[in-house]
């Protein structure tokens, strides 16, 4: 795809403070927070034809288009949003945002806690799905937006989507809830364990206050990302991508790179410990780890869905093992058993989690059906 | 069970100096070398009796009893190999043996390099599986084997009972390969190389001299234990084992332990980290990334098979999802396909790759009875 044609062109961050205190889950106050965001299209007169985006794991606020310091910073979801794309930036107006604890701008670890004047680092409380939910709605508020037309989201942003139905049931009226789950498993858990400890123990890492050192703890986020990669694409993809294939003639008999597979990891985890902030990378997965609406009602999901009033498109993906389409039926099972309507497409895909970010056909033509069928 | 009862009882770790060269599959030559075995029963006259184990990546030579010097040092298939056992040492003269490059007495990185009077370390060259069973033949010579009656090995084992059948086909009648795979997918190794980058770069690691600096890289070897515990367990054990059961009572909204699994996943790590050498998980993570006997014929199993001349018993576990039930039949493919004597069980179990070393009663008594069935 050209990406000068379809897309929304030049993206402008923006940021908004909100001067109020958020209470978070955790127990903490923030006594006041920045989030960061960028928006595309036109709010309509009526105010009901906006959709906010929320970001996964290592995602961010530039959904789509370029930033002019940056024409090649293209958004990660600019296969999706823009005129003509599956979220048709023509009819609607898209919203997305930083999570709270993120990197990119919003309140979080890199930015300066008021109370010290230096960054929070370690100091900043663990965020929840919740969390991110509570500081969308001040934006929401902020922007005149009483309700939105949709909430989309893929992965950690699928839970969020899920969670602003439960939170504010008046004021979604679709959420889109793509390579979700509706709490980690014990094995999910785990692969965050890991990586957590690969950040936490790294003597980088200070105690979470590498940036009075002028360090940062890039092996262990390093290690956290290559790990992350194995969960997000499949074993089938992996297999036919990379197989065995050796990176040079003959195998090394050393601990060089032998493997393509190697070096694409090492290649990955090497990029991202170079960008990404390792507070926000352990908030994240811990806002994952905890995500759970059933957990107050006993485990029983049906019942902590009782109270979502928008209607639903779920959409897993076949290969996707990280949050397999089991995970999704699940969420399904929860919203049909309360009588709301709940869409659900299994995309067969090779491309394992990682497949919500791509433009498959036969998903973006779901995507763009449910989207068309949206009244603003 | 009680241990006292159907043991081999005490165990007695024998040492074998072999004053030869061993040419390496990597180039390197080995100038002299030591392997550390145990045995259980009697060889018979006919020295028709005997029955090699080989160990997995953590295992070692000490497979049934106990030491004299630590009575609940209980050898790891203990279950497996004793009077009355599946492995009965009434029938069969068991030998284990630690594998060449191990950390359990053989010839490896912590063993003293002739050349320099200092531990080997990371001039220890990389082993691969050709290398173990190689090794292993010059065991058997001095221990008057002129033949196998069987070799058994799960996981890395179970490659070697396989290897043995090629490179020494008329020096093994009875091959059991459990729970392995006949060359490792790219998620395998992916898995593997995030274990070796965890060893590698921590800083402790010094180049894999750490010998030297009377330190040991703890912290990259229990991230690298972490990890595999992950692979070795099933998703479903892992869901009824832990689920998402709270050490605590409540959250504790920071990176103290939240869930049991993350207990058990830094128990499990720390406790490795205590006693197993760096350098030999390298090398074993490398020996397992390497093994593709079909590799030297265009990928074409069966092709390599065919000089194969024993008789086959494959076991695979139905919830192993590191090598995967379907990994055991490509290899049952490739020998059926030779006309070999091939028998398969694909045991139902929950408990993943670990299943190997459990005693699960099908799978126990599908070993019995094969072993009952081998004259000797």
């Amino acid at each position: 795809m050209d990406e000068t044609t379809n897309s929304v062109g030049l993206a402008l961050p923006r940021r908004a403070h909100f001067d109020t205190s958020l209470p978070l889950e955790g127990g903490a106050v923030l006594p006041s927070f920045d989030l960061v965001y960028e928006t595309y299209g036109e709010l309509n007169a009526a105010r009901s034809n906006a959709v906010l985006v929320c970001h996964a794991l290592s995602g961010n606020h530039h959904v789509a288009g370029w930033h002019a310091d940056n024409p090649k910073n293209i958004g990660w979801w600019d296969n999706l949003v823009g005129p003509g794309k599956p979220l048709d930036t023509r009819k609607f107006f898209v919203v997305g945002v930083n999570n709270l604890g993120g990197c990119y701008g919003s309140t979080g670890p890199v930015t300066i806690n008021p109370a010290t004047g230096k960054p929070w680092g370690a100091d900043f409380p663990v965020i929840v799905v919740e969390d991110c939910v509570a500081s969308q709605a001040h934006l929401a508020d902020r922007l005149g937006i009483e309700s939105w037309a949709a909430v989309i989201g893929g992965s950690l942003g699928g839970m969020q989507a899920l969670e602003w139905t439960l939170a504010y049931p008046e004021r979604i009226r679709h959420a889109l809830v793509i390579a979700a789950a509706p709490k980690l498993t014990a094995q999910n858990i785990a692969f965050n364990e890991v990586a957590r400890q690969a950040i936490l123990t790294d003597p980088d890492f200070h105690g979470g206050h590498y940036y009075e050192h002028g360090v940062v703890p890039a092996r262990g986020l390093r290690l956290a990302r290559m790990l992350g990669h194995i969960t997000y694409l499949s074993d089938d993809q992996m297999a036919e991508k990379f197989g065995r294939k050796l990176r040079r003639e003959a195998l090394q008999y050393s601990y060089e790179v032998d493997f393509e597979i190697e070096s694409y990891l090492r290649y990955q985890g090497d990029k991202f410990a170079g960008f990404f902030d390792a507070n926000t990378y352990l908030i994240t997965t811990k806002a994952l780890d905890y995500f759970d609406p059933a957990g107050r009602y006993g485990g029983d999901l049906p019942a902590a869905l009782a109270r979502a009033r928008a209607k639903f498109l779920v959409v897993s993906f076949s290969t996707d093992w990280r949050f397999a389409p089991e995970r999704s039926r699940e969420i399904v099972y929860g919203l049909v058993h309360n009588g709301l309507d709940a869409s659900y497409a299994e995309i067969e895909s090779s491309a394992g989690h990682d497949s919500f970010l791509l433009d498959d056909p036969r998903y973006h033509a779901v995507l763009r059906t449910y989207f068309e069928g949206i009244r603003t």
